[in-house]
């Protein structure tokens, strides 16, 4: 496989100090088509854009005079702390720019104590990787039926993970023009280990005028009445993964369901969609101040972390990060980059007069219709 | 006609999976004067720039718990059910492209069973055109006086034309800088065919101080009257393309007119205009419900397409991408690009949970303002 | 003199069709420091850029069933009528750019019976160009007193002028930092000859720590009660030129003048001010609907001339395109711009069904908040 | 130190005539990593854009109708009268781009009357620089603990600064990406000489898990008992540099502060930041319109002082401009800029019709909706 990377390096090279540069980084190390695949959004890579837009929108207050005597960056998720609430999102086909693929990601989680959230699509088995982090969660893609699915779920069970998050979004795959136009398709020896053996129906046949999206594909979806059966195979705290509306979040709690992880999959689905962080307060609204709510995609700054927080979020996840930091430099390309992190979100705690995960509210945010009220009125002072 | 561009090609290129791939591939098929004349919009562009950027403005959730067990992309319009809500709407001269001109065309509708739209102007015989399409319509453009619009309108309807859609937006050509700055005139042997014989009047003699555009070409325009005389011509569904303004829409139905385009002409006639979905839900809100109403100006994604019709649109059109499509591959090159739509819409639906087209209403969009609302306040949870 | 400028061509170029053509190609016949001193604004051109792009914000509906049996393009001021509202508005030193200077331009006025407002600082004497025009209006700059003022004003009464316009936004010259930076200054040869022999005082002495712009050229700018004295010194209509606010529109109409114009002076005194298109309707509702109100600064469309003219001008003056046309074509450059804008302007009229130009209201506009109600909520029909 | 910058010019370059040809020239006199450090913001340098993009939101109504007879642009603060409004923020460590570093920025305070804020964090000794200003202020950084901080301030005083300024927007340094990928580190030979000797603790010993950051430098902040305890070491006027909500701005004043600067440090510390024009009004409303406001951050333009004043600032600060023209020019670069700054303010006074600063209100401000409400409507003029 090694044609298909460029060797990472054995330590950080002087100059990549955010996660922008290992971005760009990357570039160098990973073969074009498949840059196009992990980097690429859909269509018009609107949301994609939009996802890092979006942040510019929430603007941030400094604050000097709140005490910062006691201070907490833990977050607890199922009766679990963890020292910071930065998670590595579910990434499939890590084999794709690092021959160690996840277990190197597993391992980096393990350093920096950041839960990992195991895709369906790795390359390399699920207890393997699950063994070698300190925190595992399993991300579980619905397998056309109960029984397939069922067998995938109690491998991951299995396997130690403390958690099940199913993706919900992704039914069909998005209009993939980047990863189209390279010709990308996955290479010869990255397998879907986990998803061999499954006993899988036999494939859907299909009349000529039908429909291979609506007729094929969206049969196998997943129905509420799935979700319903799923709720009670497992004990496991079960989190969505891939619910916008506000409507569809409260379904998933009245399912039993234990938390969401709002996403649009980092631009990967459905082009000209809203951002996380968008649609974090409305659901944040229907669901209540209890249930754990992750937001992923998009995170690339500490100010991205705090303001998804103060927003209504408990934890962030990254994704493509991960990809472009096992690329530069293995897994102390992804620890690294989760330290960056940290870091920036402790200084921007510091800074926005937040000594706790739990200072970040809406009163971080400067809202500029109060300054346009107040720029268009002589104001009157005193009394 | 050979020398006025370059061959097309038997196959798809690998690499052309979008319409805008076939827009940047068309630059090499056809001649500069002549992509102007396609590809510009009037004076500065404005309209045309904003009718692919106003898509921007509808924002889409995702859903996922919507059932499929039903699905319908057909669309019914006066009694004839069509499988999909993509149409060809009338482009002027399609000789200017491919050799087979209106005739590879109407081979692609035929396949793709998308009704096309033939055009007054186009440069094969209407009966020839109409014969080759499983659904063809007939756009005629006045002609000065109501005899000469007669022959023109009973010529179509002999040749079996199904609809006609009377183009009301251009009495007067807009301002073309880009074609008139290319040199564009219309190439010697390519003719409007259809016009030719018709019993036009001798040309309008105007005195020295009088305005070309408001004494003469305007005097020529159809009035109100006109158009009640030409609703009397016809049995067949009549239509409306180029009104904006909902008074004006109002005044179409009480002629007695059977549906409308909501079009600016591609942004080819007046510049500075509102682009079509902007137009869309106060012209539905004044004609009701039952009015079939079709959407022209912009359309180049499956996301388009649902955002139209979730506005209040029961189809689309699209113009300038038959041409891209006939230059790059002829026919083939017009069908794939209606497939492509088509796809991209069934993603676009199962993504946004709609199963049919009536499930398209504007709550697939998301509304900036509610979350602004939730961001600058802090939210109350719970009750 | 003719080392300042490449001699004007004899005819109209190809692909010069639009104004902006002009302006592309007059950087090829003017100077580069004279180029900057005519197309610079001031400071970072923001209120030059302003002027141009606010026009966006106007988006225009098309109509198709308004009667054009009764169309007029003519506009009375002052008891004459002229044929179209586009006036020439004062441009200093028109000898920068063409041997003819103001001649040239009043031949161009003349022919298109464009009413010609000459600039006090012209090159050429008052009389000698409005013997040319056919309509001359005069433009005159405070001379420091009412005794040198005087003169200059009777000079140009003497000469034939029909109204006087005093430019009242520029008692000091703004940051003009691109003709700066362009090394600038008036060439050798020529000269404000209107001015010469005016008898103006002496210098003003200044201390060492006064301003020269507050202490010195402040003082010497007129003030109302100098304006109510000039009002006087003539019975010819005056107007007044550069005001933006309200509250001071309300000021010149009390003192008993009898027309405005509104104009930010080309974006070329003070930056990040709001443009005329902005300013009209608010000064309109002050001084009622018969005071002659001219729109000058950033008129380059007919789309632009129908705007101001719905916004409540009753005309429009165009600056630096008369610089362009001379330099690029003489008279004739002068003349083509002109009748460009004029062609521009029927088609705008002829698209948005407006057979005259009091047919030229709000109504035209369409509102994006209106679009914007619309999408967020679901739409009634019927009743 | 000479290796580390190009020596500057005796004279002022022609072409130099604004503070952003000042910045260009400043390139080439400046060594990459430190202009780096000077010029970057922190992150994605929103903040640091942000702060001058954000003075086109203010558009400035041109007034020709005032008196003049009465003009003043002095400014009193602390009973002690400034010719003008412009003061010098306290730029840390000058010595990087000039031999004599705060010594040249002093002479050119001097001359221009600025009052120069001389930076705990100078390369000259505080005694020295405030010797040759002819105002000057000192800005305190503390010092850990308050024995070392009162030494620093005491030296100060001792020094014969006439004003205390503490920063407070600075526990933490900023993420200075731009500064740290240029490898910029503080040159050998540049000292902080006025924190020599002072009586800091030992460094704090942080466990393996501390946060350097939480557990770090915000244990050594300043709390507002520090600040309560710092009011009573000194009667000097108190400032306080750094605060942007109105609550924190009350808690300021009610410790007994003299004077806030609103700044947010040029975009040093914190991204996403609101810019400090859009803080005044709201703080000014909570502080009541006696106490001194200065606003710090983004002034380049005359329009730009004029703005903040009308906001609510009595002074402005100018930061890193002072480095800019010492780079180029030495202290004749600092006083030109100051020099270019008050000529370009007074012209802006002019045209704005505002004979003093007294008369800079929000009455200069266009408002975009005012004039959008009378866009969407008809208007009623008359009665």
């Amino acid at each position: 496989m090694s044609h298909i990377f460029k060797p990472a390096l054995d330590s950080i090279p002087a100059g990549i100090i955010s996660l922008d540069d290992y971005e760009k980084s990357a570039r160098e190390f990973i073969r074009h088509d498949i840059l196009e695949y992990i980097n690429g959004g859909v269509a018009d890579d609107r949301s994609l854009h939009a996802n890092r837009k979006v942040f510019q929108n929430y603007r941030l207050y400094n604050r000097v005079f709140n005490s910062f005597t006691e201070t907490d960056t833990t977050v607890t998720l199922f009766n679990k702390t963890h020292p910071h609430p930065i998670f590595l999102a579910p990434v499939a086909h890590q084999g794709l720019v690092h021959p160690e693929a996840e277990l190197a990601t597993a391992a980096a989680a393990s350093a920096m104590q950041a839960p990992m959230i195991i895709s369906s699509l790795s390359n390399t088995p699920v207890a393997d990787v699950s063994s070698q982090a300190s925190t595992a969660w399993f991300q579980l893609y619905w397998q056309t039926n109960r029984r397939a699915t069922s067998a995938l779920l109690n491998n991951a069970i299995k396997a130690g993970c403390e958690a099940i998050v199913i993706t919900l979004d992704a039914p069909v795959s998005g209009v993939r023009n980047r990863a189209q136009r390279a010709g990308f398709s996955l290479p010869a020896g990255l397998t879907e280990i986990n998803l061999r053996d499954l006993p899988l129906p036999p494939p859907r046949v299909l009349n000529a005028d039908d429909s291979p999206v609506l007729h094929g594909l969206m049969q196998d979806a997943p129905t509420v009445k799935d979700l319903r059966w799923l709720r009670k195979q497992t004990d496991l705290p079960l989190l969505a993964k891939g619910i916008s509306h506000p409507s569809e979040a409260q379904i998933v709690t009245d399912l039993g369901f234990d938390g969401l992880i709002i996403s649009n999959h980092g631009g990967r689905t459905l082009d000209n969609m809203p951002s996380p962080p968008e649609l974090i307060p409305a659901i944040r609204q229907v669901i209540g101040p209890d249930i754990p709510l992750l937001l992923d995609s998009g995170i690339r700054r500490g100010t991205d972390i705090i303001t998804a927080l103060a927003l209504g979020a408990d934890a962030v996840c990254i994704g493509r990060p991960q990809m472009w930091g096992l690329a530069v430099a293995g897994a102390l390309g992804v620890a690294h980059s989760v330290k960056i992190l940290k870091e920036e979100m402790e200084i921007a705690m510091a800074l926005t007069g937040s000594p706790t995960l739990t200072a970040l509210t809406p009163d971080i945010f400067f809202s500029e219709n109060s300054s346009e009220y107040q720029t268009s009125q002589s104001f009157a002072c005193g009394d």
